[in-house]
């Protein structure tokens, strides 16, 4: 065995002691709103078969998906002649596994091989890596963390209005407290296209618009030209999403311009809007109005979001933190056949994800983490020598049984150097007991940040410290 | 996209709210014990090199790894006459990725990465999955979770009767209480091969020994046998190991056996055994009695424990859960050169390890999970009808604000069919409130175990609920 310099492999981290304590506590938040909302935790294999992941990500998902060899000898079925064709004439000869790709495949898939037990609707969360061969590069990586709440089997826009709810209840439990939470409707987005006269494909219009914010207008003008949208169409278009004003305005102003452009009414009498789309964002802003929801100001109705194209087919969200330039960090929707991939049709879900290393980069660069949120010793007993260490350690018992993380030092040595390790690890206290404290039967109790020492019996040191 | 019947690969799990709650109750305990004492986490990456893998877990361990195939043209490198050579020629060209095999090795290229920041000794645990491509049976997985603790960078047998302190707190916490923690040493193993005469190999006999538990005396004096051992020495060897007594006696016995066989002293003027393996024994028992360790009862000197042979070089450890048919819950021990293979000489370190999965069947079969280890919805709101489903959502949030994880049923339906949901989910309380109870401004709770109905005010419902 010979000695190698080790590394880790591209878009892969070690998180350390601190920053597993800092992601917990945005896992904690996160997992406390989930709950409190109803959702209960799932768990999936990181190993899922080839034949369930490939084709639901797109060609480009099949590419980004990381493969496992077959064990043993993964060549028995490979000839010779094989390689010449290719891998995709190997790859299923050599594997049929692969990494998880995402939450959300997985989570149909447990829906419809568990369909006989679950209850219906069934709300799970789930808090677990995911896998990409995407390219590495800054805030990208490889293997990284995914939080997802999903509801399925049942079309209740509760679900939608408790979704914002629970989006503004991480955000603020974590103290990100500028953020927009942009909604719209993949209704609403077909409205748009049928009110341009159905020029073009509709999927290239919802992907013309999601890039607004990338290529701005005149590359959107100029994309959706080059995909057969006449100059008036991509003119009416961005009069449409002008539209300005609150929530509510802009709902009745869309209203406006769909009945002027005499598009088919999408019901029978109905008292909101003759638009799906439309209508569903109203009563998703009812039901938030009936929770006595108070941060309108934080929700947005944005008709340029479009969110890929995927599985969407009713609402969809995303939030956006203002005062931190970054990408979204939670984004979901409603889907009308999550499930039917898998032979289970007509089950309407609705879902949404919080992006962990997003989030954690907002509360690093605002300077948000909670002081107490590096887990670590709480307090450090000094080891003066052979025999004071021994006769400290039903001390250390007694703090460990109160709660309190606590540890001796590891061998009698200089206090300087017990000392620094205290500091270097960032150890609150520091407790000691030299031969004149043993004499009284009391502790000197240092802390470290202050510097400040006090002299204390060992009860109040617990109670100090259990503070 | 054809549609599929979907399934998992064999050796995985899917784990359903009820499973991963009860997990998490585990996990908790452990990771509780762990942090305080003094022990802080670390996450490494699912994805290690190959290059970090192989040759750490000897020629089986290598068949068991999970190899990931590079992504893109993973062919590129190989040539038809490769395949004829057969996985070994071809295994390097297409992976140079594997899953973790173990938390160990992963920690040891930690450790070296990272020598140049890190403060020792560095106490860290690590609770993670693992893969390994073992053929699947029966309590035997392709994935599960490690959760382990170690310290390296001293050699203080602290450390050691602090791992005695964890165990017994981890499976008191946790209620099984009928356990028996098996201590050894290398050095006595060592001692006990020098007695026999230093017949055949050493590994030889650790092995032969190991299987004791399986195989009987009479298949361990036939391995013997077979590997070059005389009946003699055969016959010796399970004279020193029939040695009886409390854990003194055995140290004792053993030390006196030593000196009879006229072993090599292997201290000078030292005040406790002349012989390491059975001084770091006592020096344990001699920590663990400055504790005021009072378990003694449950700790058992097993000087026919080997624990494979792999690493250890000190104290090594196991238990035993005596009232279910089980293998060993817990194991680990000391390593004087775990980071040598990474270009780390000279650290040593101790550390154990937790199997989450036998411990959960354990308690499965005692019947030991507390009956709220299952994490759902703690009340369910009734949906009466659109209007009343709306009024009651101010109740929803102010339930959830108290911290009670609610939800109101999706939509109106019939009463029996909301009561069926809650019952089926587990949810343990059910509130009403009907035009009679909203009249009074009153709800009504319903206790879904004993069927008890209380007609109470939103205050005294939260109190309830939070109790």
């Amino acid at each position: 065995m010979s000695i190698q310099k080790p590394s880790i492999p591209k878009g892969t981290r070690d998180f350390g002691p601190a920053v597993v304590a800092r992601r917990n506590y945005i896992f904690g938040v996160i997992r406390r709103t989930f709950e409190l909302f109803g959702y209960a935790p799932l768990e999936t294999p990181t190993l899922e078969n080839l034949s369930v992941l490939t084709g639901k990500y797109g060609d480009e998902g099949d590419q980004l998906l990381f493969k496992v060899l077959n064990s043993g000898d993964f060549l028995k079925d490979v000839a010779p002649d094989d390689i010449a064709e290719g891998t995709r004439k190997v790859l299923p000869k050599i594997a049929e596994k692969g990494l998880r790709y995402d939450l959300t495949v997985p989570f149909a898939r447990y829906v419809v091989m568990n369909r006989g037990t679950l209850t219906f609707p069934f709300k799970r969360y789930q808090i677990q890596p995911v896998w990409r061969a995407d390219r590495p590069q800054r805030g990208r990586y490889r293997e990284f963390y995914q939080c997802d709440a999903d509801v399925v089997g049942t079309d209740s826009l509760l679900c939608e209005a408790e979704i914002v709810l629970m989006m503004c209840e991480v955000l603020n439990g974590i103290g990100l407290t500028d953020f927009t939470i942009k909604i719209n409707h993949r209704g609403v987005l077909r409205n748009i296209y049928q009110a341009l006269g159905s020029e073009g494909k509709e999927s290239d219009l919802f992907v013309a618009i999601d890039k607004l914010d990338k290529i701005g207008r005149e590359g959107v003008e100029k994309e959706l030209a080059e995909r057969g949208f006449s100059t008036q169409a991509s003119a009416y278009l961005f009069e449409l999403l002008a539209t300005s004003g609150s929530y509510g305005e802009k709902l009745e102003k869309l209203d406006a311009a769909f009945q002027k452009a005499d598009l088919p009414s999408e019901t029978e009498g109905s008292d909101g809007s003759a638009y799906k789309g439309l209508r569903d964002l109203r009563e998703v802003q009812n039901y938030l109005t009936s929770f006595g929801f108070t941060q309108f100001d934080k929700l947005e109705f944005d008709p340029t979001l479009a969110r890929g194209l995927s599985y969407y087919t009713g609402c969809i969200f995303e939030i956006k933190i203002n005062n931190v330039k970054i990408g979204s960090v939670s984004g979901g929707g409603r889907y009308d056949n999550l499930t039917g991939a898998f032979g289970l049709a007509g089950v309407s879900g609705v879902g949404f994800s919080f992006g962990v290393d997003r989030l954690y980069d907002c509360l690093e660069e605002l300077n948000l983490f909670p002081p107490n949120a590096a887990t670590t010793t709480r307090c450090l007993v000094v080891n003066f020598d052979e025999e004071a260490g021994r006769s400290v350690l039903p001390v250390l018992r007694q703090l460990r049984a109160a709660g309190i993380p606590s540890e001796l030092y590891h061998t009698p040595d200089k206090l300087v150097k017990q000392f620094k390790y205290a500091d270097q690890k960032g150890v609150p206290y520091v407790l000691l007991q030299g031969s004149e404290e043993r004499a009284q039967n009391l502790f000197k109790l240092k802390n470290m940040s202050t510097g400040h020492e006090q002299l204390l019996a060992l009860d109040d040191v617990l109670s100090k410290l259990t503070q």
